[in-house]
């Protein structure tokens, strides 16, 4: 009974913190959601114009993944729906299939959010969340980076009112350039307009109204609503001016009512085609959603288990395809108005969900003057705060293979798309890692006088022995660089003839594969015919026990010593008396500098 | 100038071992050449019509490359020319573009040669020779004793005297089965007999000439002349009783003298149908080479330059294809009898070279009876020693992580196909790597009673202070697993609700990435917000020239210390006055034991 208990509250964190639900926790929850509805309203708009979809899909897409992840979801704070980077990658894909405007498109959305409801449903009952860990900090960084550029450019077009297409930017900056003498002035000045706004009210709003006597946390909110404001001038000025007969683009006649809940259909040919699409948007939801929730759970000292937020997330993606709408996931800037406005619970999430359905009811005849240029300053403005060039700098600085990472990532995204951005991203990065892990660091190391410590005799003055060597190995051996490990060794005993004793510090050997242990052995067979005594030091308790399970202990010539003290002790007894001291090389720093 | 002649040295080693060459090294060489060369004619014949191709061949291939190899390589001892798995290898990318027995059919072998020279050159001179680390031993192993296996399956239709076709294992066996009523008596006799022969003069002959008072190397040396012993007698047996008209198959009919110099046909669709199986060839053959190599060396304290060793083995492949010949590598029994007998230097392989170039002129005439199944018998008893079915048992033991790469090697070798097998081997170690690297060790660790060295709580009674909590990171922060120690590091925290500093002993941190850095960033951060300080010890040289390009060092909340000793010193100045031990959990040797 309470392990049932247990498996169900695993699966079904509502059994949770829906017990404890008390009248305190409500209106906190209520007051988020209103203001996350205000905000929702013109950002779902939005990123349905950015997936290349009628605006009004993004309401539906924002009403049954809200209650999904309500119900499933193990962060109190994560609001899901449409966001910028999932957007984007949806259109990449579905344009792959389908022309823009056609059924089959829309059709190839839904799918795409049916596929990757289950992808990401199955890999959490599976336990595979590890997966995101292929995603590197510089790769997610620089590929976010990269979207926000060609979003951006991608919406140039209706700023400018003019027709453009492409996915990478080079495409879409030709298009953009062959058209630019189509550019209607009217829509021009409006999207300018809501540009210029949307950005004073990011960075001048807020202490302005501080000023006016708001606390600090109420002014923040209070900026989230500009967009609101922005859209309901904007649609007063063509409703009332009739700009939409001077060709200003608006959204126009949109179905009014809930969406239509229907099955998506299932063509397998047509699936199998957006099979590898969707998998991507399933990992970089996640990535995106986790990372968010994680930072947001942190503050309140708060845990997610990931596993769990990959059926949350999968179940409100199959949640979103049901309800008519396309790939959702949990956003960054929505979290955080939801968390600043004092959601509590995932209930938030639910009444945020009953605000957008009335919204939708209600609201949407209202929308028929919209103008598609305040949506695409909306989309503008939010995205470029993603772009973060400043990152390749820093990481040129720090570590040159994270900056070869994040500078591969950004270039193939913007170069050649979303998805050959993230893979080469991925790629890279394993491929640095394991070229990084082939070229390991070793030290010949001495006492750190008056010390049991041991140090690099080229960076510290330390006591030194001629007959005994000690090689502190920093790497695990694996088949990847333990002939490197072999040279190494090999090459410092022919320059030191008078060594009798080798001492391998394993201080920071952290496994020893079958490739490594070939190696030890044939390094003591031959330093034994060379008239040297192999040991070992600080071996750590998982490798001895693995060691011990070989015959390589009964062969080792020397000893294991379980510190390198004792070994230094032992094999040097008058090291101290005599006194020989290592030179620091002060250029060593310079040549042991490695990317 | 002295720069020039080293440069000259080092891409002809001939310039250095030839500067020194006197009568004394002349006679050795020569004895070995003359042994090797007995040796050589038949497993040359075999090892072509292993590889699809008419015998002779086999000849064409061990002459100009033997004099390239003595030009450019850096082993003393290791002799080049057709081996059992690179003919194996060759059959099989040559059987992909042409049927067996055609005009190109052999032309697709001397491109193979051709590519695969070339591209063993550009690896050389670029530095490329790590590349062969991606092969661990667990997976050049398991390819071995795979492709033993199928090598001896597919000389059996030579012993039985049938027709029988196929790749993997299973075809091979299948087509056997279909076949093995035309079993032809007479061959099966001359087959079974010569196999009979070989095994007793590997296993028996040796020990009767030691008995016979012959010393041990000379009756080792000896016993390798059991080929040509064989090959003679069932010769004569077939010419003397007219066998061949009794349905024996024999080599018949070969061109008599040199092979003809030609450039190999340069057809672009066709050379690039090659290149993947070329890669392969050259890849395997260089880490068999290469390992040889290295063993001999070691024997004779030499080294050899792997790099140059890649030059070295293009130079004899790009020989062998203006030979008409096909893919050679240096091979292990054949180098194994070159420097028992007691080879010098490289000139022994120019000795062995001119040996089978008059073998060419001379010879090929008598091998007309030559039974078929004799040179089958050869190529079975020399692979079988390849096959070692007790290693995957022993890496069973040692590292399941090991086992699973060789076991996926060896039997998608046996169903599919020597390419994927090395494929799916190289793709099994990397992603096994990944997978370990991303699930790192960490310990919480106390001081050993009276020293200044620090153990695992769970393994050692070590002396803690409830106060401080030091966590030993036994792997580098990389993206792979930085989320994985940020988990383990809350939760420790979590639950010693009374720690008010904690340690990070980075002694086998190795390296930090941006992502790793991040994480440490977070949690020092988080950590602070929860009244506990951060601390890191023994920090490596690289590791803290890393960090101090960076702010992490002004934010951390506390301090770096040189030692782990000094860090628990001055934070727990009292621990060893009040005493209080850890309990080790006699358990945790099996919680902690993983792949």
């Amino acid at each position: 009974m309470r392990l049932t208990r247990q498996h169900a509250q695993r699966y079904l964190p509502i059994l949770d913190w829906g017990r404890t639900y008390d009248r305190g926790t409500l209106s906190n929850d209520l007051i988020a959601a209103v203001i996350v509805t205000l905000m929702l309203i013109p950002q779902s708009l939005a990123y349905a114009l950015l997936a290349g979809l009628p605006p009004v899909v993004g309401l539906y897409a924002s009403i049954l993944p809200l209650i999904a992840y309500a119900i499933f979801g193990t962060s109190r704070t994560l609001s899901v729906g449409p966001v910028a980077v999932v957007s984007l990658m949806t259109a990449a894909v579905a344009g792959k299939v389908a022309a823009g405007g056609t059924a089959e498109y829309l059709a190839a959305t839904i799918a795409l959010a049916a596929i990757s409801g289950l992808m990401l449903t199955a890999m959490g009952l599976l336990r595979l969340g590890f997966l995101a860990n292929l995603l590197s900090h510089p790769v997610v960084s620089g590929f976010i980076t990269a979207s926000g550029i060609i979003i951006a450019a991608s919406q140039l077009k209706h700023l400018l009112g003019v027709k453009a297409e492409g996915e990478t930017l080079v495409e879409i900056v030709l298009s953009l350039a062959s058209h630019i003498g189509d550019t209607n002035q009217v829509t021009l000045a409006i999207g300018a307009g809501a540009t210029a706004f949307l950005v004073w009210v990011r960075k001048g709003l807020k202490p302005t109204l501080m000023k006016l006597g708001l606390k600090e946390g109420t002014a923040g909110v209070a900026t989230k609503a500009g967009p609101v404001l922005a859209i309901v001038v904007t649609t007063a000025a063509v409703a009332l001016l009739g700009l939409d007969e001077r060709g200003v683009r608006t959204v126009g006649d949109i179905p009014v009512g809930l969406p239509p809940f229907a099955l998506p259909s299932f063509d397998a040919g047509f699936w199998s085609e957006l099979l590898v699409g969707a998998a991507f948007i399933s990992i970089i939801g996640f990535v995106e959603s986790v990372s968010v929730a994680q930072t947001l759970a942190a503050k309140r000292r708060q845990r997610i288990d990931p596993d769990q937020e990959l059926v949350a997330l999968g179940t409100s993606n199959l949640a979103s395809s049901l309800s008519g709408g396309f790939p959702v996931t949990g956003g960054f800037s929505r979290s955080v108005v939801n968390f600043d406005a004092g959601a509590a619970t995932p209930a938030a999430g639910a009444f945020t969900a009953i605000g957008i359905a009335l919204a939708t009811v209600f609201l949407t005849p209202l929308l028929f003057y919209l103008p598609l240029a305040t949506l695409s300053a909306t989309i503008i403005v939010a995205v470029l705060t993603l772009v973060d060039l400043h990152k390749p700098v820093e990481l040129w600085r720090y570590s040159k293979r994270d900056f070869i990472a994040i500078t591969a990532t950004i270039l193939v995204t913007l170069v050649d798309g979303v998805e050959s951005g993230v893979l080469v991203g991925v790629i890279a990065s394993l491929a640095l890692f394991v070229w990084h892990s082939s070229l390991p660091h070793a030290a010949v190391v001495g006492q750190v006088p008056n010390t049991e410590h041991f140090r690099n005799v080229r960076r510290h003055k330390v006591l030194c022995d001629p007959q005994v060597l000690t090689i502190r190995v920093d790497e695990s051996l694996t088949y990847l660089n333990s002939r490197w490990l072999e040279e190494f060794v090999l090459s410092e005993i022919a320059d030191n003839p008078e060594v009798k004793h080798l001492v391998l510090m394993c201080s920071a050997v952290n496994f020893i594969d079958a490739s490594g242990l070939e190696v030890l052995e044939a390094l003591n067979e031959r330093l034994g015919d060379a008239g040297v005594t192999m040991h070992l030091s600080e071996v750590k308790g998982p490798v001895t026990d693995r060691l011990s399970r070989t015959h390589f202990l009964y062969k080792l010539s020397g000893k294991i010593f379980l510190t390198q003290f004792d070994a230094f002790r032992t094999l040097a007894p008058d090291a101290a008396a005599r006194g020989i001291m290592s030179t620091p090389d002060l250029g060593a720093n310079r040549i042991e500098k490695r990317m």
